[in-house]
């Protein structure tokens, strides 16, 4: 199989991740997910990915924030920050089908399950809402309200998404997102 | 030196520090560490932090979620979630002296110029405001607006504390604190 077959990287994803499913996270080393990918080589891995933790989160974090920023930079004005943080909360569930679910829920308990991939996770979300924060800055928002807006959003789309993930749930990321990001609205009145 | 001296914790931080400092994180091996801190071994080292990453947080993050937990378990009733917090802000803030402050300075600077040491600090960060919103759930209050009222009170810490760092500030970390604290709650008010 060529290693510039155009779905490499998705594949090298995907051979983690049922690897790590199937035999921990610790066990698994970068020659196995190469050759269950489909007869590759450590060198093709490591022309997408630094080490086998990336595996998961270096291809995801670079697209979730770019959709991100470009949904805040193309938000309809007049707007609020929390409007148009919504907007781009539209924009990043979109991109998670309902096909996408059965993998999620995978992909979440196999960070769950292991230390190092929980504080990547936890880097990934710091990057997400940097990213949202400088978006709405470039919008004319300033801090600390952009910081703050950034953080209720990415906030509201990490309890949408766990819900999501549950394989008995059927509605859109979409919605839930939509619906988390109100109920922190209404949170913020009880506060002080 | 005894391995046993009270101390040996403190002056293995400290030894850290200056060599992190003199000749950069990457150079620095746990034996000059332990060497430094008055002629302690490796082992000796290992007996109080996992790896030279460690030395820089364990300590710290472990001491400064007590301080919140038991300022929030201790403060006085009734109280919204944000009094809650900006009580446990103060515990905290004492605890970082005037004596501290070049210390703090040293290790900010260090932190600063390493990508490793960075995902530990925002860990560090995750952690204390994990531990926050713990202890305001066991005083009763619910998410998400436990977790809202830590995030922004371990906001608020993290912003004061880059100011109080500065050399040529001369103001209490528990001054500026409760200020960016208001700050905040003024800036949610803005958000949509």
């Amino acid at each position: 199989m060529s290693r510039w077959e155009p779905n490499t990287r998705e594949r090298l994803v995907r051979a983690a991740l049922d690897l790590f499913v199937e035999q921990g996270y610790e066990a698994t080393t970068v020659n196995q997910i190469a050759e269950r990918a489909g007869g590759l080589t450590k060198t093709t891995f490591f022309r997408y990915f630094p080490d086998k933790r990336e595996v998961l989160f270096a291809a995801g974090q670079q697209i979730h924030a770019r959709v991100l920023a470009d949904a805040i930079a193309a938000a309809p004005d007049p707007a609020t920050p929390l409007q148009i943080v919504a907007t781009a909360l539209d924009a990043l569930a979109a991109t998670f089908t309902d096909e996408r679910r059965e993998f999620s829920a995978r992909l979440r308990d196999v960070i769950a399950g292991n230390g190092e991939l929980r504080e990547r996770a936890a880097l990934k979300r710091a990057a997400l809402a940097d990213a949202t924060a400088e978006a709405l800055r470039k919008r004319g928002v300033t801090d600390p309200s952009a910081s703050l807006a950034a953080e209720l959003g990415v906030r509201a789309f990490y309890c949408a998404y766990d819900r999501w993930a549950e394989p008995t749930n059927h509605q859109s990321l979409a919605e839930i997102t939509r619906r988390e990001l109100d109920e922190l609205r209404g949170a913020i009145a009880t506060l002080s």
